[in-house]
Parts: C-alpha cells; sequence; structure tokens
C-alpha cells in the first residue's frame, strides 16, 4: 500500500462532507476520494442487512480506486456494518463512532454525556453501548433531533429557528450534561447554535474531528502519511443526481467543488 | 371487478396516510388496503425511471390484492408513473397531481396560485404543468418547503417553530397568491398554520381531499362504490421497519393502528 494513495471516505449523502472538510483542513496533503450514495440516501431507515449490503457497494467502488484508508462518515454503516467492511477490504477501515465516543469520554468531568443523533443513530445504541464499554462511570443520555440535518441542508444555521427548534430538543439536557457529543456527520453544522443553547459550561464534541485525529494516528504508525510536496487532489462522487448533491454539498465542504462525477454501483453488486 | 373489494392506496413512506384517512371519513363504507414503501422512501431524490421501476412493484402488490382501484397517494410518483401503472393494471389508476390542481384552477379568484411541495416535486414541474393547462391565464408560483416533512413527522404542527418556518418560506407569498395548493400530502398536517400565515383571504386547496371527491366520483359513475352493511376492512402493509412506521403513521391517520404487516415486493420484481 503506498502513501500517495487516496484516502477514501464515504456516506449515505452530504454528512460525511464535514468528515471530509475537517480531513482536509489536518491532513492537507492528503489525496481524497469521496462517495455520497445519493441513490440510497437516507440509510438510516433501512434494517441493518439493507445497510450493510449498500455499505459494502460503495466500499468495493471505492476500493477500486486504489484507496490505502477507507473512512465510514455514516454514523448509521458505523452502527452496523464496520466488521462487514472489515473483512471485505484489505486497508484499515475508521468509523465515526469509537472515535467520537473516545473523545467524549476523554473530554467529560463529571461523567455526565448527552449523544444527539438521527432517530436511527440513537435506537441503534452504538454511541451508548462504546460510551459504556469507555466510560463505564459516566450516565449517558442520547436524544434524537431530527429537525437538525434539514435545518443544515437548508442552510438555516443561525438566528431564530435554529434556536427555538435546540431549545426544544435539548433544554432539559442543560443541567443534565457537562459534554455534548455530536453524533451525527450534520451537526457541526450547528454546533454554535447548539454550543448556545447549552451553555459555556457544556463541552461540544465533534465525532469528525476524533475521527480525523484517529485517521491520523494510524497513517503515521503504519508510515503511510503521504510525503509528496504535488497538491492533494480531491475527488468526489455520488450514484444520483449530481446537481442537487453539489448545491449542498458546497456548504458542507466550505469550498467549491470542481467536479462531482456520477457513478453506477450497480456494476459492484457481484457478491 | 366487485364493489366489494378493497380500494388500494400506495405511497414512498407515511404522507399517503392524509389521503387515506381522508378517503375513510369521506368513504367509511369501502374497505382499502394501504401500502407504504419504506424500504425505498423517498422517492424523490430518485430519478424518474427508477420511481416509475419501484411503482410498479408497489402496485402489482396491491393488485395482487384484488383491489378496484389503485390511489397513487405520492406525488412523486403521480408526476413520473401515472402512464406506466395504468398501462400495467386493469383497474382505474388515480394520482394525487390532477385532482390537486383541478380543485387550485376551481378555487382561485384571482387567478394567483401558489403550489407549495418537496424540492423533487417542485423541480418536476408536474404541478405547474396542470396549472396551466386547467387555469390557462393564472400566474403560478411553486415553492419548496423542505422543513415542513420532519415538522409534520415530528409532530410539531403548532405554536412558534412550525409558524416562524412558515412565515420564512411563505411571507413573500402573501401578497402574490389568492390560493395555495398543498402539493405534498405531509402538507394537510401544517394547514392550520399555514393558513395562519397566508391571512384569512387566501384560500387553501388540500390534494387530498380533491383526490378523494376523484375517486368518489369515479367510482360512483361506474357502480363500483361498496353498498355492504358490514364494517369496512383495513389493511395495512409496509416494506421495512414496521414499528417506526407505526408510531408515525398513527399521527397521520388520525386513529391507531390495530396491526401493520411487512412485505417484500422482491417477489413481484418480475418484468
Amino acid at each position: 500500500m503506498q502513501a500517495d494513495a487516496p484516502i477514501g471516505v464515504f456516506d449515505s449523502g452530504v454528512g460525511g462532507l464535514t468528515v471530509l472538510r475537517t480531513l482536509i483542513e489536518k491532513l492537507p496533503r492528503e489525496h481524497t476520494i469521496y462517495l455520497g450514495d445519493t441513490a440510497r440516501v437516507p440509510y438510516g431507515t433501512r434494517s441493518g442487512e439493507t445497510v450493510t449490503r449498500y455499505a459494502l457497494l460503495c466500499a468495493r467502488h471505492l476500493a477500486a480506486h486504489g484507496i490505502k484508508l477507507l473512512v465510514v462518515a455514516c454514523n448509521t454503516v458505523s452502527a452496523h456494518s464496520l466488521t462487514a467492511l472489515a473483512d471485505a477490504l484489505p486497508i484499515p477501515v475508521v468509523g465515526v463512532i469509537e472515535p467520537g465516543a473516545q473523545a467524549a469520554a476523554a473530554r467529560t468531568r463529571g461523567g455526565a454525556i448527552a449523544v444527539l443523533g438521527t432517530p436511527a443513530t440513537v435506537a441503534s445504541g452504538a454511541y451508548q453501548a462504546a460510551l459504556r464499554r469507555l466510560a463505564p462511570l459516566s450516565s449517558v443520555v442520547a436524544r434524537a433531533c431530527p429537525l437538525f440535518v434539514p435545518l443544515a441542508e437548508e442552510g438555516w444555521i443561525d438566528g431564530e429557528i435554529p434556536r427555538l427548534v435546540a431549545e426544544r430538543y435539548l433544554s432539559d439536557l442543560r443541567r443534565a450534561a457537562d459534554t455534548v457529543l455530536l453524533g451525527c456527520t450534520h451537526y457541526p453544522l450547528l454546533a454554535r447554535v447548539i454550543a448556545e443553547v447549552m451553555g459555556p459550561q457544556v463541552a461540544l464534541v465533534d465525532s469528525a474531528e476524533a475521527t480525523v485525529q484517529a485517521v491520523a494516528a494510524l497513517l503515521e504508525a503504519r508510515s503511510l502519511l503521504r510525503t509528496g510536496s504535488s497538491a492533494a487532489r480531491h475527488g468526489t462522487l455520488c450514484t444520483d443526481l449530481p446537481d442537487r448533491f453539489r448545491a449542498v454539498a458546497e456548504r458542507f465542504l466550505g469550498r467549491p467543488l470542481p467536479s462531482v462525477e456520477l457513478v453506477d454501483l450497480g456494476t459492484f453488486s457481484h457478491s
């Protein structure tokens, strides 16, 4: 495996771009290739078997691009399918749940952690299980915040509406938690509003940052960090409606997307 | 075709239950069978060919239950696939767009119609095309309101948050429209808030009601209205995660759901 190979990142849609954004900021030399499976988004409403089947299609497609490491920037896939992906691929696979839970466990002072996520992530219990293991003396509350995803996708990330929505979801957690874990890749866009509602005494932990730290540590340990000095290349793929993907994607990524390539994963469905 | 046969209703998810609810209210003697294709929801982000393929699976599954009429309670399918469904089935097929557009065309005084819908419905241009045909002298504005669907699914249908969201989407339409067409099956849950924001001078037209009127007229003309006096039976099917479906479904239907049956459309995929 070559250090010059790209890092693959995938999600069911645009959310994982917050992880890619952090990856590009922290590891600016790395080539990346992102795949948003927009033909099958959202994954959160599928059964676990279906999610794993879709995840394998995405992972194999990225593997065919010669990636050196796969980042699963999707909470649903991270909850259900990491073992299946690791079994299918000869490269390291990093999900978002374990790094996020580790960061929250390291950060909490009083051991009161609130996990915010989609209904599917909360129902999966994956963050709760990881925190019980990593911070066994903590008390963990998980809260589903379904409006946060469309608010982020609409770009309504400050002002009265997101503040009231965050109040409604979170006000009773203000005194019940000292650490809030953003357990959905869309939520970093709403981090400022969430921080305001929770108050300055509460620490916010972003799974995206924790995940990128795990990626950096893993690549360094395996001497796979890219050392080349030529500009890093960033490819973006999606599986349906690239124009709509791009419009939202640029807000999530915080920079223009030069091009979005439409790919058909059906050709990789043998298995 | 027997008058005693059920009416079939399908949608990609729970939204079509607002149509079913109106159907049960207006035609209480009719047996019904509802199918929510929750394994493939949402349809709005798929290409037209994919939507038609899914719609044919759903329609054939309901046809196998011996339905006498099919209601397509899904704007995306109504926009893309009605002809393919009519070609494939020997029973009448009624979509939501034509009845909704007819009702708005009949209702408008000043010829200024605003259509509210999902981004996919608005982008399809189906309501706009139907209104150009049915009310050629009208001016039509279409507005995508993506937050309305999660607000309805959360049950946040009154109070400050939905009012502010509706203000943000609609305030500039207040003087520009005399008639508002609710072009998404989720939106009737927010009808009161939308009416408050638009003001009393604006008429609200609900596609669900218009669709049920079209169904009643069609059944009556063909002598297919059920006359039996035994209690009507209502079956509910979905294709993934029946428990989650049921929790939201009861709010949309306005009554308890006795049981939700999980079905696999894969066995009907030959074609």
